[in-house]
């Protein structure tokens, strides 16, 4: 078996290791961060949970550090108040980026994690399988439940050869978006191996296995050999190493190569990871900005080397340089080493330790000014700036840059190429993570809610007659952004469920939450495709709140079809599409005897409307109308697991 | 004469050095920060100004430096064209706090400077005349007009005997504010002096200068002695030194007298800064942050003594530790000199350089708990938490609190008073700092000017007929807030005139800003105290830019009266109050023969309400008149200087 085969069959709960086939994991580690931590923990805090059942969860908070008002370190009290309470790590808010931290204190070969944040699987460098979810899958794998997912193929990228020089990790990621794009990895679980991995160190593999999510890649894994050994020796951890390696003439379901010695530094022109070219194709075009840092180049060369290049010198006179280090110990490292001095003299603008501007939160660019980054995604708008310009590199690239002022192959300085190690003896500094409390005074801890942060709602489980008014009639293809709207407006109250339902439809209906608010129990009825889009639960719960029990629809989006069954609202399908059009706002359905039409094989329900037959379909599995009954998936872990 | 008598006198040009009479004096420096910078740079635009007239005008950007979008880097990129073009230094994003790096870079004992920040009186620190004040005053300034103020009384504090150990320059002006309160110093200048100075650096008096703005004073000066000469001496500018102290027996309109030796650590309770008490009567209280920086601490004692205390140490677990370093320079100083890795090492969350929190950009703390800061203000919600909980005490005081986790006396630690000087040879670095163009490249500069950034409207100037009709009837006491609303919706758009106009009135009546556009010229009618409160220049430009050419009230609140003429609104008073009754929002005004009934002396101005005579009042001065028939005074700035 190969390396990803082995971490699977490891874990497997149930399921057979077929590709295409579902198959349930069990989960050793979680990884959250505070943008999504806190509902997380409020899904905890519902399901009643006593303490977490992984191995080891932690808790990061990364993500929203400016703190422009009392939002921010509210949840940062509450998520700190919550770890004590479920027996979570906390890293501390200027701790450092999650994947980065959680890799030196936590990373363990063979291990599974979940984290609920995309670059999760940036674990994998050190042999984790380590897989990116939903809230709400991170909170049942914390209560202990496995993962369910169909099995990916695996996908081998053999690596030959060494980097040349000017050529780093970046590059080697960079080269596979520009050989698959960003839908290459779909269902797929990509395992680096083969001689080239000896020139890759444990973070430089971090860079290749993080950017793994832009391919859309299931996870990246590499194997644990003596590299991995070192590393966690550097980090004091030794012990927590074990070897993990395909097996002799182990094959894959897909294979790949690349010789290192080929590649040339890269670069992904806006606005896509995708969109990748040599650099020397954009060369010369000028700049506003280069950006160092994030989880995409967390490591201490991805510093070092900047360091090094910039030494004496000073940037162009018109290029921000923006500093974004990794974590305290590597600030730490950093200064110990003499590497931050010259960052700071050549002009840097030194940030806190975190995710900054890789998600928006500062160091947006001028308006049609370029930017290039070494973080992972340039998706158009994520910067801050609507009409961004934003390229993702290598930092020898981004520096190179921004010593000349325009976009540069840092082939072409009049330099030698620094050579940097990583260190066998990189500072380490626990003090901001704060470990799990022993029960007894754990049990003793209140969650610290601020005025904006809400227990979830107690979600009543479906009765056997409903007798609905429908307060809303929506067309085809309804996103989840037009049923639940991002932006800073909204976003700030997505720890607050009875606030953020007050713009529950609103740009389609701004009377819809109040109307809703004032009819209680109701229905919706929508066209094709409802509910496409983003994944985001919060389109189903909140809407619940406001009282929705039943959509009906001509067809769903899965995800979201799923997320309703999961906040307890009953999805039904129109028998005859026609029928929709019979269907009125403020039409009344009529649903009876409810549980014994579910309970048939059928997949039938009789409903009257207005006086007259309604046929209808459902395509729920025994366990989601038990979910139902319940009241969702919550109430249904409350009850199923019990009090301990 | 005192020092502060020799500085007005050497640069008196008009009036007499009587206190309460109007003088103005010559202005030989500006400073500008970004925040109010861009406005002052459009007024420059909008007076045709080839070339600032002053000695040195620089500006700084250290206010708004997260850049959430575009708005922020569009500012700083405009602000370094409009240098390159004015002849202005432009310190660069990050480069640091204005006031601190103007004292080391450009401080010249003997000076004046006119600074668009309420806190440049921190220059006096050197010997400087350095007074705050509106962005079009600084505007004039650089175009070379004198300053008018009503020449303040001087109130002559001396100091004698040295600092106890655990207290600093902060606690002295903190006894001040104790003692005086926030409006003690109005109408005064606080000058300094006596054998007690010999023990305070050049940034400890910066650290009082700074904070006389609290007091309400028009500035405070200290002498130009041997500390100055040895602080310029290691700033490589021993040649800007000159000797600036009280002749023999000069005398103070107040007298004033502070005992170091006799001075404890003090606190200003939430949210004054007069609510001033020793720390030991506020001890014990927990704490949520402990935040240093700041121009009110920006010196090297201010983050080496915090580095001493806590090294080897790591703050309390529930204390957020922020660190916002002065300047590049400084945080070259500290990590050339091992102090940064002790702040990073116990837990600091290190930000870039400039004044950030201090001005509710990031770090608010959490709802309801304390935050320990060295920052000059904590007005309510300042720090962005609304209801907020903010101290503002020494460095000494914030770290022993954040080693404690609760308000700490620094007396009472277990531990030696670090002793610290003032560093001799601390990182001298310009690069940051960019200097002005040669003339003949500078008129070739383009004002870069991004999407949000418009030039100032023209004003026509004032007809001899106008037949107006009222749009907007409003009450008496209506504030500029009323008028001109400042927030987070509307303050982005301050360098754009016709979009933030789209708010004028808007909370008032959110129809007049549609219907003033539509109408074109008109007339608003308010009662007593038309113009209260902030002297925001906006709410007057604004409303002018939609057609407002007349506001006839009962009476005038005294700046937004100034501000009115001079953006070319003529403001009349009703000559009997009581015939506000008879004007109705739609009434039309006609004014005939204006320039007649203004050129007599009178100030009776007759109009026709509607058909009905209606008699009215003006107290305007001669220059005034003609402000308003030339439009206003950047219009009458660019005819009377005329293209250079």
């Amino acid at each position: 078996m190969n390396v990803a085969q082995q971490l699977i069959g490891d874990h497997l709960v149930s399921g057979t290791m077929q590709p295409g086939e579902e198959i349930a994991i069990r989960i050793d580690q979680t990884l959250t961060q505070d943008a999504t931590g806190t509902m997380v923990m409020l899904e905890l805090e519902a399901m009643g949970l006593d303490r977490v059942r992984t191995e080891l969860s932690a808790q990061y908070v990364d993500h929203n550090l400016i703190q422009e008002d009392f939002r921010n370190p509210d949840d940062h009290l509450f998520l700190q108040s919550a770890c004590q309470r479920f027996g979570i790590w906390f890293s501390r808010p200027g701790n450092g980026i999650s994947h980065a931290v959680h890799q030196e204190r936590f990373g363990i070969p063979g291990k599974t994690m979940l984290g609920s944040d995309s670059h999760t699987p940036a674990a994998g460098a050190l042999g984790m399988l380590a897989i990116g979810a939903g809230g709400l899958e991170v909170a049942l794998a914390m209560a202990g439940e496995p993962f369910y997912l169909k099995m990916p193929e695996i996908w081998g990228v053999k690596l030959t050869g060494a980097l040349p020089d000017w050529v780093s990790a970046k590059d080697v990621i960079l080269e596979m978006l520009r050989r698959h794009d960003v839908k290459g990895g779909v269902g797929r679980i990509i395992e680096y191996y083969g001689p080239g991995l000896a020139s890759l160190s444990a973070m430089d593999r971090h860079v290749i296995a993080n950017m793994g999510a832009e391919l859309g890649a299931t996870t990246t894994v590499f194997p644990s050999d003596d590299e991995t050994r070192r590393y966690l020796r550097a980090q004091q951890r030794e012990d927590a190493w074990r070897e993990l390696r395909a097996e002799e003439g182990a094959g894959y379901d897909i294979d790949e190569h690349i010789e290192l010695s080929e590649l040339e530094p890269l670069i992904a022109r806006p606005s896509s990871p995708g969109n990748v070219v040599p650099v020397s194709e954009v060369a010369g075009q000028a700049l506003y900005q280069a950006y160092i840092g994030s989880s995409a180049n967390p490591g201490y060369r991805d510093f070092a080397v900047p360091a090094r290049m910039v030494e004496g010198a000073t940037v162009h006179p018109q290029v921000s340089f923006d500093v974004n280090p990794t974590s305290r110990a590597m600030l730490e490292t950093l200064t110990r080493d003499g590497l931050l001095a010259p960052l700071i003299h050549a002009g840097a603008r030194l940030h806190q330790a975190g995710c900054n501007g890789c998600i928006g939160m500062g160091q947006a660019p001028a308006t049609g000014r370029n930017s290039l980054r070494t973080t992972p995604r340039n998706f158009p708008g994520r910067s801050g700036t609507q009409e961004d310009s934003v390229f993702l590199c290598s930092p020898e690239t981004a520096v190179a840059s921004a010593l000349r002022g325009e976009i540069t192959d840092p082939r072409s300085l009049d330099m030698a190429c620094p050579q940097v190690a990583d260190p066998d003896d990189p500072v380490v500094n626990e003090d901001m993570l704060q470990g799990p409390l022993p029960l007894e005074i754990a049990r003793q801890i209140t969650l610290a809610k601020g005025p904006n942060i809400a227990s979830l709602p107690e979600i009543e489980g479906l009765p056997d007659t409903l007798e609905l008014p429908v307060l809303l009639k929506v067309g085809d293809n309804v996103s989840t952004d037009e049923i639940m709207r991002a932006g800073a407006e909204v976003l700030p109250f997505r720890s607050n469920i009875p606030e953020i339902a007050n713009f529950v439809y609103d740009k389609v209906d701004p009377e819809y939450p109040a109307r809703a608010k004032s009819t209680g129990d109701h229905a919706i009825v929508g066209g094709e495709n409802y509910g496409q889009g983003s994944s985001r639960e919060h389109a189903a719960l909140a809407p619940r709140y406001l009282g929705l029990r039943v959509i009906i629809a001509k067809s769903f989006a899965r995800i979201h079809w799923q997320n309703l069954v999961n906040f307890g609202v009953l999805p039904l399908t129109f028998a005859r599409p026609a029928d929709a059009d019979a269907v009125k706002q403020d039409s009344v359905i009529q649903l009876t005897e409810l549980h014994d039409a579910l309970a048939t094989d059928l997949g039938t329900v009789t409903a009257r409307l207005d006086g007259d037959t309604l046929a209808l379909e459902h395509a729920l599995s025994k366990r989601q109308i038990e979910l139902l009954y319940a009241g969702g998936l919550i109430n249904w872990m409350r009850r199923s697991k019990g009090p301990e």
